[in-house]
C-alpha cells in the first residue's frame, strides 16, 4: 500500500512525455470512431484540489464543468456523466451528500444526468472522475487553418489562477495566526472564477450561428500559451499574440496588484479558465468583432517564425508552457 | 493535503448508500440518451490493486478489461478508451511504458484504441481512470424476465478471488521470510484469471447467432450474489441459484483447498471473474445447453420467495452480498 509520497512537481513535461509514448507505441494510440462524444477526466485531492478552501459542493460542480468543456469543442451536447468518487474513512455521509448536490446543480445548469454512479474506498482523500458524453450537434463551419488565420478566444483569461491564489494566501494567512477571518471582499468574480466557473456555451452558440468560419477549437484548461502550442501543432504553423489584445478582467487586474502577481503570467500559464480558443479566417473579423465576450488577441504565421508574445513595447517574447518543458520523470 | 488514511472498509454498502442518493436527489439521476455507450472506471493504489503482486503491465491490461467489459452487455463494441493516469514521484519512466505495454495487450485483443491519455501528479501511488467508448451493434434478443426464467453464466466463477488470495498469502510469506520464492506452481489458471483475466466475447456472440432470447444481462464485477441481487431488483422477482450448478474450475477447487477457502464463498463474493449472467425463458433451454462454457445456474421465482442459494443437502440459504448490507458511512 502506498504511503504518502512526493508527487511529481506540476508541470513535470506531461506533454513531452506523452509525445514520447505515442511515438514508442504508434499502434496503441488513435481513434477507431466514437471517441469525439466521451471526454474523461480524473482529479485527486491534494493535486488537482485542496479541500481547506474548496467546499465540496463548489468541487463536484466544478469536476462536472471540467469534465463536459471539451465536449462542446467537439460539436456534442453533453447529457450524461459516469461518475466514480473513492473516498476514504474521513468522510462521511453529509460529505457524499454535498458532491452529489453540487453535481446537481451543474446538471440543472447543462441539462445532464448522472447515468452511473459508483463509490469506492481511497487511501487518501477524495478521488473524482467522471466521463461524460452526448448527442452530436450542428458543427462549427469548420475550415482548414491558414497562415493568415486569427486566434480568438472567449471570455476573459487568468481570473480563475488568481483567486486560487488569493485563496491560497487567506489559508496561510488562516494557519499562520490560527483563525484570521479571509479578506475576500472586493475579489468574488476572480474567486468566483475559480470556485464555480461556467462554459460560454452562448458564445460558442453565437458563433455557429453567425456562420463564422472556424479553424482548430480547443477549450483553455491549463493557461492558454499551452493550447497555443497546441495550436501550433495542430495546425503546423506559428502564433503570434499580443499582450494588449488578452482579455483579463478589470477584477483580474486588481488581484494581481493585490497579490504583487502579473495578471498576464495568471492569463498564460494559470489553469481553470474553461474559455474556448480558436482559429478563423481573416476574412470573419467583423463577424467576430460583433460578437461580445469574444475576444481576437493575435493570429498565425509562418512556421519558421515559432510561437510568440509581443509585448507592449512591441518586442517578441518566445511563447512558452507548462507541460513542454523537458520531463523529470526519466 | 490528505495524509495516509483509513480506508472505508471494503463492501462499505455502497449499493444501499447509492440507492439512498438516487432517493434524496432522483433529478440528479438518470439517463439523457447516449449513456450505454460510455462505461468508465477508477482504480486507486492499495484499494483496487496491490503493486506489490500486480506488475503495471498486468495491471494496465487489467483495468482495460475492467473499463470495457460492461459495453458488451450494453450491445456495444468497445473502440476507445480515454485514459487518465496519477503518478506519484517514485514512478519512473519505465513504469509509464509499462502501463502503455499492458493497455497496448488489452487494445490488440479487444481491437481498441486510445484516443485520449492524461498524465497528472498524485500524493498516493497510482490512480487510472478509463473511460470507454464504442459502436452500437446488433443487439441481444431481448424479452421480458418472467418468473420461469433460466439464470445463466458465462466461464467459471470465483478463479480470480483464489488467485488473488494466492497472490497474497504468497507476499506474507515473501515479506516474512525476508524473500522466499512464491509457489505458485500448479496454480497457473487462477493466477491468471486473477492478473490478465479475458472477456468471453465469442460466448456473448455465440447466444446472439443462436437467436437465444435473453432478459436482464450483467456482467460478474464483484461476485455473483451482487449481481444476483441487482437481477433480482431489476426483474422485480425473486432469484434461486443451486451451489451444485455453480461452474467452479478445478484449478479453483484445488486452490481452495490449498488455501483452506470455501470455493463456493469465492464464486459468489470474489471479484474480478468478469463472465456475465442474464435469465432467457426456460424455452431457450436446449439452445443454451449446446453452447460450450455457458451455465445454467437457477431461475427467477416469485418475487415473495426472496433470493436463494439451494445448497447440497437440498437446503435453502438466503443470498446476500458485499455492499449491500447497512452503510458505517453516517
Amino acid at each position: 500500500m502506498p504511503d504518502k509520497e512526493q508527487s511529481n512537481e506540476e508541470g513535470f513535461g506531461k506533454y513531452i512525455l506523452i509525445d514520447k509514448l505515442k511515438n514508442k507505441y504508434p499502434e496503441a494510440f488513435g481513434d477507431t470512431g466514437s471517441y469525439g462524444a466521451v471526454s474523461g477526466i480524473l482529479c485527486l485531492e491534494g493535486i488537482h484540489f485542496n479541500l481547506v478552501y474548496f467546499p465540496l459542493q463548489h468541487l463536484a460542480y466544478k469536476t462536472v464543468i471540467n469534465s463536459i468543456a471539451d465536449l462542446y469543442c467537439r460539436n456534442v451536447l453533453p447529457l450524461n456523466i459516469i461518475v466514480n468518487i473513492g473516498l476514504s474513512a474521513r468522510f462521511k455521509k453529509p460529505d457524499i451528500e454535498n458532491l452529489i448536490e453540487g453535481m446537481l446543480l451543474a446538471c440543472k445548469r447543462y441539462g445532464l444526468k448522472i447515468s452511473s454512479l459508483d463509490i469506492s474506498s481511497s487511501l487518501t482523500g477524495l478521488a473524482i472522475s467522471i466521463a461524460s458524453t452526448g448527442k452530436r450537434t450542428d458543427g462549427f463551419r469548420q475550415v482548414k487553418a491558414e497562415e493568415t488565420d486569427l486566434i480568438c478566444v472567449t471570455g476573459d483569461l487568468g481570473a480563475a489562477f488568481l483567486g486560487l491564489q488569493l485563496l491560497e494566501r487567506e489559508r496561510k494567512v488562516f494557519e499562520a495566526t490560527g483563525g484570521a477571518q479571509p479578506k475576500l471582499e472586493g475579489f468574488e468574480y476572480v474567486i468566483g472564477r475559480q470556485l464555480k466557473p461556467d462554459i460560454k456555451v452562448n458564445v460558442l452558440e453565437e458563433i455557429k450561428e453567425e456562420g463564422i468560419a472556424t479553424g482548430v477549437i480547443r477549450t483553455v484548461r491549463d493557461g492558454l500559451a499551452s493550447e497555443i502550442i497546441h495550436i501550433s501543432r495542430e495546425t503546423g504553423m506559428g502564433c503570434r499574440i499580443y499582450h494588449d489584445r488578452l482579455p483579463i478582467d478589470r477584477d483580474a487586474s486588481a488581484a494581481g496588484r493585490e497579490l504583487g502577481f502579473e495578471p498576464l503570467i495568471a492569463a498564460l500559464n494559470g489553469g481553470d479558465d474553461f474559455e474556448f480558443v480558436f482559429t478563423a479566417p481573416v476574412s470573419e473579423h467583423a463577424k467576430i468583432e460583433k460578437i461580445e465576450k469574444l475576444s481576437i488577441i493575435g493570429h498565425l504565421v509562418p512556421r519558421s517564425e515559432g510561437n510568440s508574445l509581443v509585448l507592449q513595447d512591441g518586442s517578441l517574447a518566445e511563447l512558452k508552457a507548462q507541460g513542454w518543458t523537458e520531463s523529470p520523470i526519466r
